[in-house]
């Protein structure tokens, strides 16, 4: 939904052509600012424009960089001000998580210190949901429609032969900090005791032989035991299973391995037969079973942010604002950026049942209408049609290059 | 694609009420034939059986469970023609893949020799599309579309964040004896060099020196490495990958290792940065993302399977004939199932590029119509709807039950 949120700035900007000449993607996100290194969006053929709307992951590129604070890392947030002033960068929009958004504040900040004032406008996206303030963030609602499809889909699977082969499938899931993700799974249930019948949560602390009873108890009632399992699950002493269980030929710790350590433990407890999956980035880039809403809310906060800085605002961000959930509806209001940078939002204790395993009433009302509808892409030869870009670089006018 | 051949079956039955006039469905497959636990198909409502043509898995259950010759298994050969002739049941449809398509073959043969001849037709179904003589098998196409789809889309995740974060990125698909599935991963790329870059086959020997230059390769001239690996990775001595690599804490391998395997291998060779995913049933059970093509060959051949009962045959299947890739047509034919019985079909070498890791231009054209269309099923509340049987027994008619 990244391109998504980049569609709403670019089509925002065309409409005030008046006031924004050019827009610049900073090629890989941050790096490419700090590099000098962007991109051209106007060169980009209208076609392409259009397919990147529905196009997963970010077209221009990403980066895991993130900047420390400003007496640490003073030449980098200078160094976006000389970039900016360099190309009459007036405009500064930022898509990302938590450390994205400190980032913004921060140049915010500076570049009225250095005379070259720049609105710094955040856009919020993270698959985890984890961003405080806003209902939610653009990108959760796809992967949470992914993990609760997959859910339900694995557990027919499951159903249909469990009394002659697999008795427990395991879905592991992202979400390192938060049990957004792991939740979205409890989407799969339609009725009470509908698979998945246990849900890891990184909020609740995992206990072995509460959780090896209810496996047994599971498969004994239902013939079968389905589990989407966070991949932050973590022991009363905030150990993650991922770092217990599984080792390499080498004896070196196996990460993103919480379903294998969960199959090991239920296998050697009870004998059954198990099956686990680990989604990895296919949950999150799964563009072809995207949920509208979240097209929509990505798409909205990219032509909002752009809205704010002609607005004259700084140091905010658009959030999304529940009006109510059913019927669903929702609008955006602007925040100010220190009120989100650096905090985690985490499921509430509210959201989960009682035994530690489950999602509540609440928690669904919270979640259904963010994974609703279908945003499918348009497909050619069997496979979607995504964007690819020319990618059109800016001429440099610095003198100096960057090493990040 | 289990339950569209179901359907496929049950509207030709229904359109011939004056010659079958009830239709069972075995418990769990051949286990509830033996078992004499059936469901009377008929009290299900037009509503369920409706979504149950888009509903993934087998709605009636599966069984692992293989049959094995007539010397060493008589005495369940006899409980199935009991049990028919306890129920007048005079034609037996069995969907599956070799082993269902042998017992259904010396269930005819048997049928005759105790006097109650029942008419015996196979319906081809495994999603590792290994049978011969049918140009494609029912299931494949949906399960190759996902994996081509997923590959696509996670490999655009893998570039956008490359230079500063996952490196390789390693997807393993189902396949233990043939590629076919992890081929499809070859239709994510539109042109030369696009990802994934490396597909590994059962039936290419691995070599560990050569993968690990490629892959080396690979980085430095595209910034990262897609793999799609097959399970069924082996070395020259026949010695799978998957049981090499991978051990839990209690120094056991890890099944379904070939990814972490690999990644693991790559780590210690280049130290690149990696993720990796085991779709596992995810990929087989995603009737979300189902071929169009499929369905409507999945249909075909249960429709089929009875208009060849009602037409007299016997120890028959279903199969399909492709009669042109560009464009796509193709029909029905009728084979013996003793040409399919117990024989694989393994990727071709010509379907291979001559350095093993990559899908050749005929290899596309064959693989590229079975993937073609999308199949949405229905949604509600941003799930799919999917069918939940009622499951009536029919009551047992004979005196002694059976332990399978």
């Amino acid at each position: 939904m990244i391109n998504a949120s980049a569609c709403g700035v670019i089509d925002a900007c065309r409409k005030h052509r008046d006031r924004i000449g050019r827009l610049y993607a900073g090629r890989d996100g941050i790096v490419g600012a700090l590099t000098e290194d962007l991109i051209d969006v106007g060169r980009e053929s209208a076609a392409t424009l259009r397919d990147l709307r529905h196009t997963p992951a970010g077209a221009f590129g990403s980066a895991r960089y993130k900047l420390k604070d400003l007496e640490r890392d003073l030449p980098k947030y200078q160094r976006l001000i000389d970039v900016f002033r360099a190309h009459d960068i007036g405009y500064f929009f930022y898509n990302g998580g938590n450390d994205s958004m400190d980032t913004a504040l921060k140049l915010s900040q500076l570049g009225s210190e250095l005379g070259y004032p720049v609105a710094c406008i955040g856009i919020p996206k993270t698959v985890d949901n984890d961003l405080p303030v806003t209902d939610c963030c653009p990108g959760f609602g796809s992967v949470a429609k992914y993990v609760a499809v997959s859910t339900l889909e694995a557990s027919l699977d499951v159903a249909s032969m469990a009394r002659t082969s697999t008795r427990v499938f395991i879905l592991e899931v992202m979400g390192r900090h938060a049990g957004w993700i792991a939740a979205a799974g409890g989407l799969a249930a339609r009725r009470a005791g509908d698979p998945p019948h246990l849900i890891l949560f990184p909020e609740i602390a995992f206990d072995r032989e509460r959780f090896l009873a209810r496996v047994k108890e599971t498969v004994e009632q239902k013939g079968y035991c389905v589990i989407v399992a966070s991949e932050g699950t973590q022991d009363a002493g905030g150990k993650f299973l991922a770092d217990m269980g599984t080792r390499d030929a080498f004896g070196h710790v196996q990460l993103g391995g919480v379903a294998p350590t969960l199959a090991t433990m239920i296998k050697q407890a009870h004998g059954y037969k198990y099956h686990w999956a680990l989604a990895d980035y296919l949950q999150r880039s799964a563009r072809h079973i995207a949920s509208k809403v979240d097209a929509e809310q990505a798409y909205a906060v990219g032509r909002a942010a752009v809205e704010f800085a002609l607005a004259g605002k700084n140091a905010v961000l658009p959030v999304i604002r529940r009006k109510s959930s059913k019927p669903y509806r929702w609008d955006i209001a602007s925040v100010a950026i220190s009120a989100v940078a650096n905090r985690e939002k985490k499921v509430p204790r509210e959201f989960i049942t009682a035994d530690g395993f489950g999602i509540t009433p609440a928690c669904r009302r919270y979640l259904e209408p963010l994974i609703g509808g279908e945003a499918y892409p348009p497909y050619e030869n069997g496979i979607p049609r995504y964007a690819a870009l020319k990618g059109v670089r800016v001429r440099k006018r610095l003198k100096t290059g960057f090493k990040v």
